[in-house]
């Protein structure tokens, strides 16, 4: 018989959802970023649910603090995909027996920080004992069905675009899993990325009320998975013409050797969002951002064929499949 | 600096409550069974969340399906004493490697089970990598802010009720994790309350509907915490003065001596609802209960002293705070 980690964390999900019997009148399939149950009036509660476990999950180096702070952020992420102003977090932690009562506190002043900081507030919680750190968080929020973004909608001929740009984090990971060497600065930007990640909460929020977008997700399993996943949903391919990547990525990239694109497309645990925009609309999506200090970066466009490649040099080459997948991972 | 452990479970949400802003206007406090967030149109979201650890929360001899469906239970019965119907489960687990899909696809059939078993639905969830089976479940439903039973609202003079009998558990766990013997169709029966739990949703909802309640909790953390618990939030204290046990623990408890009480009291992981009712609507609770087959069992009265006791022969006894609570098990 098959182990999780022979199978990996999709297939899993798969062979979990055929006992499944879904809720008839779901705002949002299976697969999608976050989970909705139809208010009757319009309206929608928007869900999310995250784990992070503390031996897989946290870089070295992050404090109890960073931690709950991220653990509000991974779950606010995947609502602001959506269009939803989080409202509630509630946390269920699993804590081992000696772990010291500062840190817990410490855990909740990161909770209390990362919901206040994009409106949200903390309702409640539970406690359990458990031998490792185990943080699980719930987001949610409400929100009008016809203005919750979902992964399917994009459109053959939709232009992709992004809210930031990509590689920081795995550029970050490089240096606290792998040792590799950067600058003081440098570094401390890198892994700035890992602890203290932000989520597009306002950014998600206003191209649902732009109407603009015809699908969106985070980018919180790296870009190429997020692509693959916003792909199957659609039913369309990418063609990428462009890739944003920060200047600190290409410095770092150069001093290693190492190939600016797949820390850009094979990262994970950056909260970007990726998303679609008819063609006709694209200056309404850039205006709704430009109006929450963000800007829109082009990433290529939607195509028929369902292939994802890399469009450079009139030469395209595939994107792999590849990034943050639990029980897979190297 | 303490640990966990030093301070206990209370101590520690205490502790980490002083970190977190209250959303305005929350229709259920803290240390309620459950969380709500307002919809603004006379109705709440109704919120749990609770997780279950392999290693300290699943007795032995209980398969993956039976703790996914018990993770269902404890979260939807949360729901069920505030007269909440349960609509949506989410499933957040923490699994290892080298755990074999089977389980995992039994654990799916469990948390179904337990759904529709209480006419929920599995709405999503999310899977991780963990050292230890790790569940974290939630239960969301909606209902009308006026219906919801607090914790808050006993009045000294309201009587006490329940619905079932107490001590399966704590007798069925001297079994499981204490080794001591009974005859196999009595150690049955007890195994059953602790593998197959039930959660009273229409009872909860019955009452909910008959207005007659004015305090509910689940007594999932032993009769005697729960009663503290709702003493602590109502103000009130609480006579007792009939303490339900089923023949099997009466049984049981003879065979080993031990006290009947005693289980009743200080057991856990029992899912009845403990409720106060205003005198004049002792009927009407009694009817509406009775109108979904649960009979309703007198504990006693609450009092305007906060003490919880035990009136047997015209004596007092104190009831000790005692039962399960996290990092202070034996």
């Amino acid at each position: 018989m098959a182990t999780a980690g022979e199978i990996g964390e999709r297939a899993l999900i798969e062979r979990m959802l055929r006992w499944i019997t879904p809720m008839p009148g779901m705002p949002l399939p299976f697969w999608d970023d976050a989970m909705a149950i139809d208010l009757g009036d319009g309206r929608a509660v928007v869900l999310n649910t995250d784990m992070l476990v503390w031996e897989t999950d946290v870089p070295p180096g992050m404090t109890p603090y960073q931690a709950a702070r991220k653990a509000v952020i991974m779950n606010f992420s995947d609502l602001g995909a959506k269009g939803v102003q989080p409202q509630g977090f509630m946390a269920s932690l699993g804590i081992p027996r000696d772990l010291e009562v500062e840190s817990i506190e410490e855990m909740a002043r990161g909770f209390e920080a990362g919901a206040r900081e994009y409106g949200g507030y903390v309702i409640g919680g539970d406690t359990n004992e458990a031998s490792d750190i185990i943080i699980n968080g719930v987001a949610l929020g409400i929100a009008r069905k016809d203005k919750i973004i979902k992964r399917e909608g994009a459109k053959p001929g939709d232009i992709l675009a992004t809210t930031g740009p990509f590689g920081l984090t795995a550029a970050s990971f490089k240096i606290l899993l792998e040792g590799l060497e950067a600058p003081e600065r440098l570094r401390e930007t890198l892994a700035e990325s890992v602890y203290n990640p932000k989520a597009r909460i306002v950014e998600g929020i206003a191209l649902a009320e732009s109407g603009a977008a015809t699908s969106s997700i985070d980018s919180s399993d790296g870009l190429s998975v997020s692509l693959y996943d916003l792909s199957r949903s659609s039913g369309v391919g990418f063609r990428i013409k462009n890739l944003p990547i920060p200047p600190e990525v290409e410095i770092y990239s150069e001093h290693h050797e190492l190939d600016p694109g797949d820390l850009a497309l094979y990262g994970g645990e950056e909260y970007e969002l990726v998303f679609t925009v008819t063609p006709g609309r694209l200056e309404d999506a850039r205006e709704a951002l430009d109006a929450v200090g963000c800007e829109l970066l082009e990433l290529g466009v939607a195509t028929r064929e369902t292939g994802i490649v890399m469009a450079k040099n009139g030469v395209e080459n595939p994107i792999e499949k590849r990034g943050w997948e639990h029980f897979m991972g190297a």
